[in-house]
């Protein structure tokens, strides 16, 4: 990765939004899927926030204060944590780019090349992964708070469902088109399925859950 | 709505990831969920320009070289009108914010806050109905870039198809929150169930159809 790659890929958060569209929609494959994945499950968590924001504190919520406070203080680490995941995405990526524009002239350059591709990927892999499991418990706690939360706001808590649940799908495709390329020695290849089978099965039920509970406050 | 809150409700674009996230977290309910979802559209229409960029122009997808220009050039118009609703759904509902603390000490106040309430609240509606449209012609590029464009950006594709897919959901929960607030003679309380149905079955069904497309090609 060269210095102006580096600089570049550092600036994902502070980048403004259409900064970050125009990166996303440009050619160069990075930013890409994963980072957008990874930055709908922060605006998912954000929610999750506002909404426990808007229901800590008011005498009519008194009950669920206890709750919303936990809430909101977990929704922000994990919006935290997806933010750092969004850059952590970008340059597992371009660590994958960058490899394989490695020379291959020698055995000892191919060596070192394979092995450089086969670090990058299984980065490539382990990032996405764990950003399925942060933006699941995102969409837990937007489970959580809308049946509780303020009823002014259960569009917002629904709306970070949907966003949470789209984050843990979007990124369980960026593990499964990278799982074939993985070295045949590594532990996350034979891992991999059966936890994105259990996590997208959790998504489908997590979700519906929270969905329904906005229905029914909707109304 | 005061200078500051004008000022800080046209910045939203130019505002750096990380500030929008913070906007998003806080008590205050503007940015909520509405510019959320029109957000996550604007990045799966950028998502659906970058796999067209990746495909446009190389030997290998000459076949799909016609459709992915036209695709791209779409996908870049859409994003660029729900960046804009993002910011319209910001303006709107602050507008209500701002009309629900008017004055009403007498009757002509009490209907001036009446009036202003009522054409807030029809903003609040439509605003959010026309991002459910727009995202949903995101929805159907990304199910008609997915068979055809660059393979290595197929979860990309997946991806646009996933945030466009919760966006139109997250914006038809924001119309229907509002509907039973519209003056009784708005034509939207009896033409918009009817829509956002068929919005949602039509969500369902090309959500599907573009995973499927994105499934088979991952392998």
């Amino acid at each position: 990765m060269n210095d102006t790659q580096t600089r570049a890929l550092a600036a994902l958060a502070p980048l403004s939004m259409r900064e970050l569209l125009d990166r996303l929609s440009s050619s160069d494959p990075v930013p890409g899927g994963g980072s957008a994945a990874a930055l709908a499950g922060a605006m998912g968590a954000s929610l999750v926030s506002m909404v426990a924001a808007l229901t800590a504190g008011r005498p009519e919520y008194a009950e669920a204060d206890d709750a919303a406070r936990e809430i909101g203080e977990a929704a922000s680490s994990l919006r935290d944590e997806l933010i750092e995941l969004a850059q952590r995405d970008s340059d597992a990526y371009q660590a994958v780019v960058t490899a394989r524009r490695l020379p291959r002239e020698t055995d000892e350059l191919r060596l070192a090349r394979a092995r450089a591709m086969s670090s990058a990927i299984v980065q490539a892999a382990e990032v996405p992964l764990r950003t399925a499991r942060v933006a699941r418990q995102a969409l837990e706690l937007a489970g959580r708070i809308a049946p509780i939360g303020n009823r002014n706001a259960v569009s917002d808590a629904g709306v970070a469902a949907l966003l949470s649940a789209a984050a843990i799908r979007g990124a369980i495709l960026n593990v499964r088109i990278n799982l074939p390329y993985l070295p045949e020695d590594a532990p996350l290849r034979a891992e991999a399925d059966a936890e994105l089978s259990r996590l997208e099965q959790e998504t489908t039920t997590l979700e519906a859950a929270a969905l329904a509970d906005v229905a029914t406050r909707i109304g």
